[in-house]
């Protein structure tokens, strides 16, 4: 038996803010897998800012190709397998692209930590690759310490509220940066976030002027562009820049001017700018999980989602991300189990 | 009896390129110090690219003030001392300004090593503050392996040109960029580097294409500006941006844009740029100078110094320093011992 398979495909590469329309819905029978591959099909699909980034152009990976699936990070269950590693019914996390069903290798996919009771989504977010960015980010690259003044760009995203719940746990002082009203008062009453500044709403320069009197120590840069340079001048001797994301250039047509500052406030204030992408890490995956999972359970990090339900809707929801409509980790409910 | 003491004082914050005339020429007696204070005959006077930042306005130190001397780094002898930790005849050095005699606390100028056989000039340059920030710059933030590619802008000036020695004999490629012809040979026929690219002739991003086709391990970026916005897209995976300098920005009216490429281009390729200034390291100058005199005894650094004569001469001196007339370490012979 042929069961369909749903996809969207990229049109066209996107110049200037996104449209759906740049992708396309196709449907086609499903593959069957060859030797040493599997047959995953897909429950849920992450949406990721870098996402806009892969179909731009060449980046940190190769671009997403005209008339290709939509790549995409998700959850699947293995129906079909030519592999003795990968067994029909193991859960699998992996790209697996914006599709119902993805053939890959056996070795593309990973196994979900075993007994695992908790929901997918999980997996895709706060256990995911959105929890080991924020993880990472925060305390491999920025290294808080206890006290310091902790600022967070993108703060009500999927990493951002992470980071942000991280930090505090670490001790220090957190300031989030957010696009809306709502956002805020969710980051200083649910999350008991010191401060947060609403950059729709209000002067950042100011405001981090009235929140962080003391200067910032570390900024974990989600957004880039002016909050950037902004945070830069905000920043305290010996401070570090955690480049995590660039999101406010992301959905432009031509990359934006650097910010003022660099390198000039780099060397008075002796500043740190440093860039990573989550798999640098990846050997140190598992203990990230562990901290994770723990941090979950005691309640030092509240798991805040975002659910989209069905694929085809995976473009307007993309969209809609980028445009900073999410409260937490966005991702689509393709399938149930 | 009372000597004269000239000296160059701020008249104006130069707005643009620097000109002479923003410095004026008075003559007054000199004074006496006080109680713990030395009074020091200058000698020696070092020229920098920073002396222009610090009478622009505030940075990593206060700005000069208008009307009063202007600072500057030297070496001079004490001759008159109400110290008894630094008695008459005391070489020392410290900021002593541009003048024939200055008054300083004790506690503000360090006696020179002792049974110092050396040029004084030398503890301005390759020993001094020249030397160290080339020697901490590259070793403590660039950190470079043998065989990784190490690119270095000003390369013919007072630090690039300790860098790029340090940098070859710790067995890397060395590729440096000058602003002329006769820097370049300099810089491949007698330090020996890899390579030389003269900026004003060439156009760099295509010179560093042809001479670091595998990318750049460490760029030691003593300019800023446009160079440093092609030298960013020619960095390596985990490249690192050691930021020493901008000079290529001091003499403007306003504050240049920041390189394109920051942050986006620091994620993908996971790059750290890092701003110091020499003084973090104090704890560790002395390694660093011991390490410095024992390579220039084994002809591993080669010094290289462009004097000046006359304290008259200073503020030309700087302009055309900050203008690239300059081979190696500048400074001002003000008077013999």
């Amino acid at each position: 038996m042929t069961e369909e398979n749903r996809q969207w495909r990229l049109r066209q590469r996107p110049r200037g803010p996104l449209a759906p329309d740049v992708f396309e819905w196709v449907t086609e029978p499903t593959q069957a897998p060859g030797d040493g591959e599997v047959r995953v099909r897909v429950l849920e699909l992450s949406l990721d800012p870098a996402n806009r980034v892969w179909i731009s152009g060449p980046s940190y990976r190769p671009a997403v190709e005209i008339g290709a699936v939509m790549d995409g990070f998700a959850i699947g269950e293995v129906v079909e397998s030519r592999s003795d590693a990968v067994p029909v019914g193991t859960l699998v996390s992996g790209d697996l692209g914006w599709q119902d069903y993805a053939i890959r290798s056996a070795k593309a996919v990973r196994p979900l930590p075993g007994g695992t009771e908790r929901p997918l989504s999980h997996h895709l977010g706060v256990l995911g690759v959105t929890g080991l960015t924020a993880y990472f980010g925060l305390l491999a690259i920025g290294k808080p310490k206890p006290e310091e003044t902790v600022l967070v760009s993108g703060a009500a995203g999927a990493t951002g509220s992470v980071v942000v719940q991280i930090a505090k746990m670490w001790g220090c002082k957190v300031v989030g940066i957010a696009g809306s009203a709502a956002k805020c008062e969710w980051l200083t009453g649910t999350l008991k976030l010191d401060a947060a500044i609403d950059y729709r709403a209000q002067d950042v320069a100011e405001a981090l002027g009235a929140t962080c009197p003391e200067g910032v120590d570390v900024y974990f840069d989600n957004v880039g562009g002016s909050i950037l340079q902004t945070a830069l001048h905000a920043m305290r001797e010996q401070g570090r820049v955690v480049c995590c994301g660039a999101v406010s250039g992301y959905d432009g047509a031509t990359p934006p001017p650097g910010p003022r500052g660099v390198p000039g406030l780099l060397i008075a204030r002796r500043l740190t700018m440093r860039g990573f992408i989550v798999t640098d890490f990846a050997p140190r995956f598992r203990d990230g999980v562990q901290a994770l999972a723990k941090w979950i359970d005691s309640g030092h990090v509240k798991v805040q989602e975002d659910r989209i339900d069905g694929l085809e809707r995976a473009p307007e929801g993309l969209v809609g991300l980028l445009a900073g409509d999410n409260i937490g980790k966005r991702y689509v409910h393709v399938a149930d189990r």
